[in-house]
């Protein structure tokens, strides 16, 4: 049996439009800082990318600062800001932000001023949306962004944070998004790329993966892609459901992402959930991934008020556009039965 | 006719190990932190790609931290330290340490305090080596690794930068490498991967090239790849001085890299001489390229004692592997050629 991805959240397969991108600029030799035709060609990838990436995310008026990932983005964004946020941020956010916001049960944030806080437009652990209040500092719309429509003009952020690779590009290239005039204090220093906001050469291979990414992203929301998920992983959530009455179904009430289904299985912890469908051939996971493999029990399902039992024992299942009504259901039989005989164990 | 690369120092085109190891990552699905078989295997690529560099660097027993470039690295080492360094280091150096040691007409450093010292073991514009002094806190190895024998352990630094794009592997991936024992503060933070040391999902695409192309450039130059590519440095820099009487070869007298040729031509703008050799047919640089297309009289050979004037009128010619005799000879004649118009033109 082929084995199933159902960790999108986590990345996503590099798709086809990105690999013909990056194929076409490992062929571009030049350093685009160079002012020869080479280099001016390498410029041109880049600038192509950066147009690419503002279309798609309704960013247009807007300057995009190419960075090694969201990660880097936040601390260009937030370092020496002390911006407010909650708990359910992205460690990359809240390295560099308060946290002490209140979430509630259904996993919104109440934000009190709106040009001091750090808000993401949607939880990559739950896929649970926020409504931006008009004016927020910051928005990390890494998990949103060519998953459900997303603006930045609309949005009335101040900032956001993107990533190539949770849409189809690369890993290690995303951006941060400024309203023009804003500006923010350099933090990787050095030739002064990115118009003297961050330094180095560019990941040109990369920068276009994530371009070409972005600009398919658009189109396939447009074209329903992810209704086509929402309905998959709807199913997966009532074919679990049905057969399994103990499971806490997060976020279930709220606005989510399309393809993004949190659940907590009482009793039976995430680690050891995620190992068992390892070896069944499926990907799933348990909390964010960026944890270095450390598991720890959910800060975002705490933050909701879960207990530490019950925010120990979740997994994350999030689908992707080339996932299949068979993988899913194969995937909740292969959990219930994993999960019936965890519980016939532990009886 | 083609066109004729010949600013590899810039930026070397991408190599075909590095190609075809990107090619196999873009197929591996999976976050590199995530648990999973697929997270496994992406996680794999990386630990290879680590001890590809570390062995071509001859770093076995040292840390490999991969980051988005040396401009990162430098960073990430230096930044609140403080340490000493001469003008002539690169702008990602000189922007976190101090600039003033002296350069003397050879273009050598005279180092006080090693261990409070940061010294490139190569300089990007006149090729010019360092000896680095035993116990030296860092050496931007970025231009002599893969070019020359240099070996992290034999060096004595603490540290050292290293790039991808060098060497023939993509832009956009480097590494800090660190002798065993050592820390540095994470300046960019989030989900704690490189062990904390540099958060982000990895480039895992790019980090792939890097170590293959590490791997690779250790095999040329064993082979005696860059033992020819002097030859033809030599013989263009024969047919120069044999035509061109005004002219000045900068750092002649001095170990240099095997590739790269510096020289004035005085009353010509460098600017101008990359401009018209780039029209016919010819990629070349004045100065280092990371400066965003600015042109400005060279730092490095105002450093070394050279005039204003001087400094503005030089060029760096940087040769690769694929360089051809016919390719350097066809510059040398284009270049004279230019030359002597510009002298006509100017008289």
């Amino acid at each position: 049996m082929p084995r199933v991805y159902l960790d999108h959240n986590a990345t996503a397969p590099l798709g086809a439009a990105a690999r013909g991108a990056m194929l076409a600029a490992m062929e571009v030799v030049g350093n685009p800082s160079s002012v020869h035709s080479e280099g001016r060609r390498a410029k041109g990838l880049i600038e192509t990318a950066r147009r690419q990436v503002a279309e798609a995310l309704g960013a247009g008026e807007a300057d995009i600062v190419f960075t090694s990932g969201a990660t880097e983005a936040a601390g260009l964004a937030l370092a020496g800001r002390g911006l407010a946020s909650a708990a359910i941020e992205h460690d990359c956010v809240g390295a560099w932000s308060e946290g002490a916001l209140p979430v509630d049960a259904a996993g919104r944030v109440t934000v009190a001023d709106p040009a001091a806080t750090a808000l993401q437009a949607a939880n990559s652990e739950t896929g649970i949306l926020q409504d931006l209040p008009a004016g927020l500092a910051l928005t990390d719309a890494v998990q949103a962004f060519g998953k459900v429509p997303f603006s930045f003009a609309w949005s009335g952020a101040q900032m956001a944070l993107v990533s190539g690779h949770k849409l189809g590009g690369p890993k290690g290239v995303g951006a941060l998004v400024l309203q023009r005039g804003l500006d923010v204090a350099a933090q990787i220093r050095g030739g002064g790329q990115e118009m003297g906001r961050r330094s180095g050469t560019e990941n040109l291979i990369g920068i276009a993966g994530f371009g070409a990414a972005a600009e398919q992203a658009a189109r396939d929301l447009a074209d329903g892609t992810w209704e086509r998920v929402a309905e998959l992983r709807n199913i997966l959530e009532k074919a679990i459901e049905a057969r399994e009455k103990e499971i806490i179904l997060v976020g279930k009430s709220t606005s989510r992402l399309p393809n993004t289904l949190c659940m907590i299985a009482p009793g039976w912890k995430g680690e050891t959930q995620v190992m068992a469908m390892d070896l069944a051939g499926f990907a799933i996971s348990a909390g964010s991934a960026c944890s270095s493999g450390k598991v720890k029990s959910s800060r975002v399902l705490r933050a909701m008020g879960y207990g530490e039992q019950e925010a120990a024992c979740a997994i994350r299942v999030s689908l992707g556009p080339s996932n299949t009504e068979d993988d899913v259901l194969r995937f909740a039989e292969a959990w219930c039965r994993a999960y019936e005989k965890h519980r016939a164990r532990a009886a």
